[in-house]
């Protein structure tokens, strides 16, 4: 008995002793496992001032900190020095302890970064680099520390050195989930459509996905290129005006009454009484003229309440707008145009030529090639032109259609070697009543639109001065309410009976130019963010 | 009998003879007035190719002729030689035989001119030239030829020299009504002041009759000088901005909601939908930081429903905006903006001297005193400052009045020797909701204003860059609405969620700044169309 019982206490013992190893042993693997993480723990909220962390998100920057550090721009590294880089993270791989970056800048800037297991002598540090790293999301701004070495990477645009990442922090943590990939967003439709047949095919990217996310269209290196060539496209036309002696000038969005007929207006409630949203800057930027000022121009929001789905219209862009007292005829404006729309031309291929290369190696296009002195068609001899490329013209006094005027544009292109072009003396029917007839012919007026590859980009005239002849005018055209006290013709007219130079002008649409000038395929292209019958936001 | 018939027809005869010669001396002299009128007839309608005419008016310009003649700017004339003018006639004054006349152009440039009845050899020529000069109105636009010579008119800005009057036509004529003499318009407020005890005080124009006819009231050089101060301004901003690595932007003036909280909004009915008028351009420069656009500025209009009628409001004015990524603190922002509002005040006296000088005769004011690094005056500094100038201050957390700012500006004057200062760390509850509030005191936020002689000029921040951050604080505000799919917040917060740059930015108010720093009364005189509540017109 007692030997049985105990040899059953002693197996008893036995188990328990066992059960307790094992607890034991799974305790000390537990501490181990808590050891372990504990080692490789991210830390977040790290300030700028801690130089002691190699890892981990940055707090949200609320200016705690000032000049702190020296930022090396990406192109700006120098092999054999250490750097901080602010980028983009534009994508991430891990293989195994291996960790091979892009990080980008200005877009279309881009620099390996690497990570090897082997870099950081504490192997909890490698664990913890490489599962910070893990966690980054593409499109993440990053402030990243290292070694810039010597290297070979095809794939980036700074591909003859990398930076050996020895510390990164996110400064601005992108979701995980995008509304689409910039690699899809940024190829040229040709390489999208050979794709369809292959078995990979590319997505095709529809403009509304694009606009609804403009943010991250934008990102694209040539759709961001497009905006800042606009961004010349304005600096290049000031400066050549300037040079010319023209004063900037701004003219109010919100008058009294519509400053073109025909168009649709916005409309708006002003204190009481109703104001209209300005569709040109027409009629004060004559006004500027009788207020002695020689020559203005103004850079400006233009809006049209036109119901215009076409790839050319917006509800809102932005006109380029100019005005001058003439000594005797048009051909003055003409000229201060020609000269102008040149440096334009010209500017774009030499000082934009970073942004012209981009932008073409998606949205292909050649240079817009224009004459040294203006290529001027007379209405008439435009019409006997398109009759020829095989149009019915009628009596050859109605407007253009769009199809007429890309064959004009193509006729004349091969006749006189220019895409830029400028069609004079429109039927006066077709124009604005503020435009001054033909002194010969009254059919006809003293009124041009440029063209760029038969597109039109430009609308202009010598104006009307004379008050009784103007006032007559309005009269046949029925607008003679405008005349009346309060109406929005009133005092422009009146201020052409103080005495006023004579005087043409001419309103460029940006967006047209920026558009066509890049050959792209839609005005919205050109416009950060568009608005259109079916779009005001974002 | 017979002999009394006789003498009785004798009479008569007598009498029938003596009223045929006056008969015939009465047909002789209505030949010789008619001849004598026919001889000083004026013919009107002249053309610029007929050289026979020495004066009369041209027919309406409408381009028929072209490059005739090289007219010479007034200040440009040589004594000596002959010349073609085209002038505003200024005055007129005819005595007897002599003639003055008084030619301006750009604004503030004058000469004399003069036709001496025996100028020409032939005496119909002379009266004819004569008559058609009193017919002249002021202010009309002519041409004038003549030869210059030597001359000592004090009257006159360009006095050393005259013009003696060979042929002159007028192009353009003015209504012999003026709204108002300039010469009444370009006093300055003083001398009408100081006239008023005497026996001929000058009026005193209003600014209402000066806005209704803006054309007339521009044409005063110190008030067309301003405007082109204007135009300096924009182009200072802009290039200092560029040279600091910024790009030009134009967003969307009609958006799908309010672009600040509280600030009155223009509305208008977009296809169907409502739009706003932007009341700044403060949501779309901080997405174009989200499109990798790192530093940004636009010059555009800006819209305020606001019912304020005072000196410093306008419900359209120009904005000076601009954005740009920070690294650590928003003082990388303030010292762009100090660098940029330096380069205007050193280029407005050193490019724009001339019309500083025009200004200052009507409106005097001295130069813009300012420090070579950043004026900074932390808010808590400042309202010590007000309290000692003997303002109630309350709990220091409410928005300062214009008395305490105007009071802070003459105690910083003093203090620092400037009149252009920055106010740092304004409390966040009076700031809008995008403001980054400070790091270790939620009470105050990263934001600051900037003032002129104690006027506000700027307003800007850094802004609140984190999404989640953002979502929070716009609902404490109450303003989840925005935050809705469709709603004016919406995709401005979505733009943040894929990695967005620290930023901070500022708006200034480009009227502002041109009318402080010029030192004038009203803000009016720095748009040349002003749009209140009250005015909507010209």
């Amino acid at each position: 008995m007692e030997e049985i019982k105990r040899q059953r206490e002693a197996r008893k013992a036995e188990k328990e002793a066992a059960k307790l190893a094992k607890k034991a042993k799974k305790a000390a693997q537990a501490a181990e496992r808590e050891a372990a993480e504990q080692a490789t723990a991210i830390k977040n909220d790290i300030t700028f001032d801690d130089t002691s962390s190699i890892c981990g998100d940055y707090e949200v920057v609320t200016s705690k900190t000032s000049n702190l550090r020296t930022y090396t721009p990406l192109i700006s590294t120098v092999s054999g020095s250490s750097a901080w880089l602010r980028c983009r993270l534009q994508s991430i791989r891990v293989k195994g302890g291996s960790v091979f970056l892009v990080l980008r800048q200005d877009t279309f800037n881009t620099m390996q970064g690497v990570f090897f297991k082997a870099d950081l002598p504490d192997s909890d540090d490698s664990a913890r680099m490489i599962k910070y790293m893990k966690s980054l999301t593409a499109e993440s701004i990053v402030d990243v520390y290292g070694s810039v070495v010597d290297s070979d990477v095809k794939s980036c645009t700074v591909g003859d050195r990398e930076i050996k990442i020895q510390r990164i922090h996110a400064v601005s943590k992108s979701d995980p989930v995008l509304p689409f990939e910039l690699e899809d967003a940024a190829r040229s439709k040709e390489e999208v459509e050979a794709s369809q047949d292959t078995e990979r095919p590319f997505p095709n990217l529809g403009q509304e996905l694009r606009l609804d996310n403009r943010w991250m269209d934008l990102r694209v290196p040539a759709n961001n290129a497009i905006l800042r060539v606009k961004s010349g496209v304005c600096q290049l036309f000031r400066e050549s005006l300037y040079s010319q002696g023209f004063t900037e000038i701004q003219t109010p969005k919100l008058i009294g009454g519509e400053s073109e007929s025909g168009a649709g207006v916005f409309k708006t409630d002003y204190f009481g009484s109703e104001a209209c949203l300005a569709q040109s800057p027409q009629l004060y930027k004559q006004m500027a003229i009788a207020s002695d000022f020689p020559r203005v121009f103004e850079v400006g929001p233009v809006f049209r309440a036109e119901n215009s789905n076409t790839r050319r219209h917006l509800c809102e862009f932005v006109g380029l707008d100019l005005e001058m007292a003439i000594n005797e005829h048009y051909t003055e404006t003409l000229s201060v145009c020609h000269r102008m729309f040149k440096h334009i031309f010209e500017g774009l291929e030499s000082r934009y030529g970073a942004e012209m290369d981009v932008i073409r190696s998606q949205y292909f296009s050649e240079p817009v090639e224009f004459t040294e002195e203006p290529c001027i068609i007379h209405w008439e001899d435009g019409i006997k032109m398109i009759e020829e490329a095989g149009f019915d013209v009628g009596d050859g006094m109605q407007d253009l259609t769009g199809a007429q005027e890309l064959a004009l544009g193509k006729v004349v292109k091969e006749k006189y070697k220019t895409d830029f072009f400028i069609l004079d003396q429109y039927p006066s029917s077709i124009r604005p009543f503020y435009t001054m007839p033909m002194a010969h012919d009254k059919r006809f007026s003293n009124s041009y639109d440029m063209f760029i590859r038969g597109q039109e980009i430009c609308s202009g005239a010598q104006r009307c001065h004379d008050a009784t002849m103007l006032r007559e005018v309005i009269k046949s055209k029925g607008l003679e309410e405008g005349l009346q006290v309060g109406g929005g013709l009133e005092k422009y007219v009146k201020s052409f009976e103080n005495g006023i130079s004579p005087h043409a002008g001419a309103g460029i649409g940006l967006e047209r130019v920026v558009f066509l000038a890049l050959g792209l395929d839609n005005v919205r292209k050109a416009s950060m963010f568009p608005r259109d019958p079916n779009r005001l936001t974002p």
